[in-house]
């Protein structure tokens, strides 16, 4: 099973899983399309996400993927179901692995989810988290200040804190929860800052890390893990423009290879 | 999806799968079959372990389970190829769910594994873990005198601390690994004096937890967890004594509910 992972996202926020994937499962190669251009995604309507997605779905199909992961929490919430009944290779979002995770590690089973707007609003965590236990307390909270701070690169020292300080707040009063999703790709970015002004005491869950885990989960149960020995070749391509691409991706990626093979637009720029 | 998960192990260390099967996915029944008559599995050699395996695995198709968790690393290690091959419902043993838990929380991927001679003899934690990345280094470790500790109920306290500190040293002594698998289903009932002994520095992995995620990943993948509501009734069989077995198994499970509703022999007792 020599093809390639393919990982899309709304922009750079995917990055975050990537570099699990790379770091959990080293051995597998990963194409990465962020449609930069149209990101976010976010305050969109359906139907316009739903277009998007499968604009980049096709790019990637092109390139023979075994499996899809859909990086974004967004896309993820409006088309997971679609894709995988009209697909017929393996497709992950984020938005499961980080509910079962949560479910795993909460002992008093109340659970906050921080995310987007949007995702906050289409209560899929709920949702996910409580068909498979009704009693689950979900406290969730959309954090509007916290993807544009991560996108300026403002990932830590006293004005990040104060943002992350005054935008938990609502959860930090109810003071219950034992376990926090974080429910957007971007928030791994301000992980300790999260951590920090949550308390130690909560398990802080991050999409990405649970995301690799159960595509290394699904693709080992199916067979489709790389077994031999090759040195991996990762393809990151952007809608938008590439030197601003490259630039984050370099900073996101901790681990070092070259970021960007090259940047091809394969799909419809319509917006 | 209504039909109960099936369970199988050599005795009653599954029971810690069990236990979190029932806290990870509180709307699933259980059927829980364990060979205590025949138990331990890991000194026999690989054919007994194949042919008592597959006697409890038709003992639990007759109750038309839905899927099948082998909580037993050693028949694990010897049938679980074998059992997916050969069957139609989706099986899951413990050794794969310890190995990606583990890659997912070790940063310097130096992993120590311990368990049973059988276990560690067959070399499947390496194995899995190599399968992935081939850079890890693993430090594996028999540990012959933790099952009969904790099978006399020697949880706590002194003695306890004192058989696992000396049963450790050898993966003290090399101190680099972040990251233990607990291999043996036994162990997580003695998790808090390992995690003592082997330092807070190191996440300890119980592939109990791991197993059940594992369940809950695989099982929502392929739709069939069940989504109603109900009110689960479980069943645990034994081929062994019924009191001995109601004993430990109300210890282990840590939430209450009716522990063996019935202990039906229904496999071969040849031995």
């Amino acid at each position: 099973m020599d093809q390639p992972i393919g990982v899309i996202d709304s922009g750079v926020g995917g990055l975050t899983v990537a570099s699990e994937l790379l770091r959990q499962l080293p051995k597998e190669q990963l194409i990465y399309l962020g449609d930069t251009l149209r990101c976010p995604y976010g305050p969109r309507p359906k139907e316009e996400v739903v277009q998007f997605t499968w604009e980049m779905v096709n790019f990637l199909l092109q390139k023979n993927i075994k499996m899809l992961v859909v990086a974004c929490n967004t896309a993820t919430a409006f088309t997971l179901e679609q894709l995988r009944l009209e697909l017929d290779i393996p497709v992950i979002g984020v938005i499961q692995p980080g509910a079962r995770a949560a479910i795993k590690m909460s002992q008093n089973m109340r659970i906050g989810v921080i995310g987007t707007e949007g995702t906050i609003n289409s209560k899929a965590y709920p949702n996910a988290l409580k068909n498979i236990n009704s009693k689950i307390l979900v406290n969730d909270l959309a954090c509007p200040r916290l993807v544009p701070m991560v996108e300026e690169g403002i990932l830590s020292g006293p004005e990040a804190y104060k943002v992350v300080n005054e935008t938990l707040q609502p959860l930090k009063e109810q003071n219950h929860i034992d376990t926090l999703i974080l429910g957007c790709t971007h928030y791994p970015l301000i992980r300790e800052i999260i951590q920090e002004v949550i308390g130690e005491h909560v398990n802080v869950i991050s999409s990405g890390e649970e995301t690799a885990r159960e595509v290394s989960t699904i693709m080992g149960y199916n067979k489709k893990l790389y077994s031999g020995d090759r040195i991996p070749k990762h393809q990151f391509f952007t809608t938008g423009r590439l030197d601003v691409f490259k630039r984050i991706a370099s900073q996101w990626l901790d681990q070092p290879f070259k970021v960007v093979e090259n940047a091809v637009i394969g799909i419809n720029k319509t917006n």
